[in-house]
């Protein structure tokens, strides 16, 4: 329980305590916020007064500063949050930083460097391979041997909020997309860059990984079919990528580190996490569509972790830098996370409790991803929501 | 002919003045430099003795500020640099800020937003075909209704000279690739950012797109064979990109334009280019390999122009940023610019005039790709070079 009277099961509450960039209509500067509960703390404004020595760590329009200042001082701020919001003592001190969360603007929360996409969800590659490539087996031959992934458009990755436009292409008709789906994805924040021609060990993820993310990799699956073969997506992607505006920190998945699903065949040395601590994450995700409650996937079931990702992404010695995003793919375990599965390539369309249905999205539909984790001692963890509205 | 003493047919003459970031062991501040001969102007020092109100354009260890200054800007710097050069009077003004190119190292031109990789060879899509999936059509049944293209690693965009680490993967067995190849591109480097959901007509082309380099991709083509089958190309291209040290303005290739190949599918009329002036591009590239001249394709082959990439890239509503780097894809007309097809899937190894057959690079191999083009009144527009050298 924290002073400030935020309950423990919370989603923003003193166990989570995740970082944006806000900026409000008394002070327009974009600026590094910590929420908790309904509020955000002015972290540099709080630092000026409480640690200074911390300042450089917070300071600018973006949380590049704090990715790339690495483990120890996101260790050390997150401990100073913590005393902050838990004793009572800095009731005062801290009180004139806060701002009422609905009277900030959020931002992008950090500048991407690069944006990869990876495919690692077994139950979504499966039923894509149904859907696409009927009768044939779903999985391709690769996809139990290393995390598929390949790079999308860094420029065009938006903050939750951001009205989509509904892209035009060729289908191979030109014209407006008619097959606009989501994705319900995870993605991950690299703080700490890496040494171009050197991999880095799975067993190095939290020392360059600061924490993740809500994805929403929008999807026109009509351009993608037409453009696909043989380079992969590109413009049926590239288009629009919505990220939650917090970034939750690793520190705060502690309690929700749990063993991936069983390998069912041998990984290569540098994907093999059996004798490391796994990295496996129990979040719950919930994908609703104009309100209403249309999947509620678990990563947990992914077949692939943040770690095997980064270990997979580097081991060619490509580097990594600070910034530099990668999401987990679509994530389908316990249900799907995308309009294709779920209305099975638009055949099955979903009905909804407003009497609509659903084979992909309408103008003005609006999708909401949200998500949570558990904490210690009972604790929920909050990963807050990606949101966004599409328009013609 | 200019002052300096540099003759017009010189690649890097009076007509040419290409932008590259360069610094010194006297002056180590990488800065903005313009190559004029076997001489370097110091762009920001002479600026702020001849042409003060153009100082803020060349600021800074980078040429993002100059790309993002746009087509105005770029006209009035270059009508300076050219009244500079060829006017004697200049003798004395300039001659203090002249290095020799000898005495400088050259950095990363400009910070790379997202890099693309374009595929528009219709003489290299077609050999890929017949090598990759023999019996069947060559090109897809996409590729002549729109440039296909993938999203690369901005982050491993590299300087000419940098030494390339041979990168090991999933062939699928793990180690060093065994096929490690070259792929001979033009680049087109995107100074003025556009509007996210507004696609950019190809008439634009020259208000967004600065100038051209030269590009190797660098290809591990067993690792790229294992991973690539749904999402295309990752880890077989994302280990190194070089890109040449000098960015060559399109107003020096005004005369190197001429009318791309003849468009054998009707296009949309996104990509119609039949009615607008004409962005093919006479520019003639020659690829060595540890000296000995392996392959001389020309860009003149090539099936689509980068004024209609901006557009495809585009046309989705993605938008463009400075410093986004888009390359032609490998360029194969007149003779092949990779070795895959030099010596047709190794099959037909090259012998080299030192007695040493090649299919794919060994180390220690050096590879050297330079192009020239044809400038006005028997001028030659020199593209420089972009060097790398394997290492194990």
């Amino acid at each position: 329980m924290s002073w400030l009277d935020v309950p423990v099961d919370h989603p923003f509450g003193p166990a989570t305590l995740p970082y944006g960039v806000f900026s409000t209509a008394a002070d327009p500067h974009p600026r590094v916020g910590v929420a908790i509960g309904h509020q955000i703390i002015d972290l540099p404004a709080a630092v000026r007064r409480l640690a200074p020595g911390l300042a450089s760590a917070v300071a600018g329009p973006s949380l590049n500063a704090l990715l790339a200042a690495g483990p120890a001082v996101w260790a050390e701020v997150r401990a100073q949050l913590t005393t902050w919001v838990t004793e009572e003592v800095y009731r005062d001190l801290l009180g004139g930083h806060l701002v009422a969360a609905g009277d900030a603007v959020m931002h992008l929360p950090f500048t991407v460097a690069d944006y990869v996409d990876f495919y690692a969800s077994e139950q979504h590659a499966t039923n894509l391979g149904r859907i696409l490539r009927p009768g044939q087996e779903p999985l391709t031959a690769n996809w139990k041997h290393l995390p598929i992934g390949y790079h999308g458009r860094a420029g065009t990755v938006v903050v939750s909020g951001t009205d989509i436009v509904r892209p035009s292409g060729q289908r191979p008709l030109f014209g407006p997309s008619q097959r606009l789906d989501i994705e319900a994805e995870l993605g991950f924040v690299v703080g700490v860059p890496s040494t171009l021609g050197q991999p880095v060990p799975l067993t190095s993820f939290d020392q360059h990984v600061f924490g993740v993310c809500l994805v929403n990799d929008w999807s026109a699956r009509d351009i993608q079919a037409f453009e696909y073969v043989p380079l992969g997506p590109f413009l049926g992607k590239s288009f629009a990528t919505s990220i939650s505006p917090w970034i939750v920190p690793l520190a705060a998945l502690d309690h929700a580190r749990v063993a991936p699903p069983e390998r069912t065949v041998p990984l290569q040395p540098y994907l093999d996490d059996e004798k490391t601590p796994s990295w496996g994450l129990d979040v719950h995700l919930e994908v609703r569509l104009n309100g209403h409650v249309i999947s509620t996937p678990s990563f947990d079931t992914m077949y692939w972790t943040g770690a095997q990702m980064m270990a997979h992404l580097t081991v060619n010695g490509a580097s990594l830098r600070t910034g530099d995003l990668y999401a987990s793919g679509t994530i389908s375990g316990g249900s799907p996370g995308s309009l294709i599965e779920l209305s099975w390539n638009g055949q099955e369309p979903l009905l909804l409790p407003d009497g609509s249905a659903r084979a992909f999205l309408e103008d003005g539909d609006e999708v909401v991803i949200s998500a949570t984790a558990p904490g210690a001692g009972g604790a929920t963890i909050g990963l807050g929501e990606v949101r966004g509205r599409v328009v013609g």
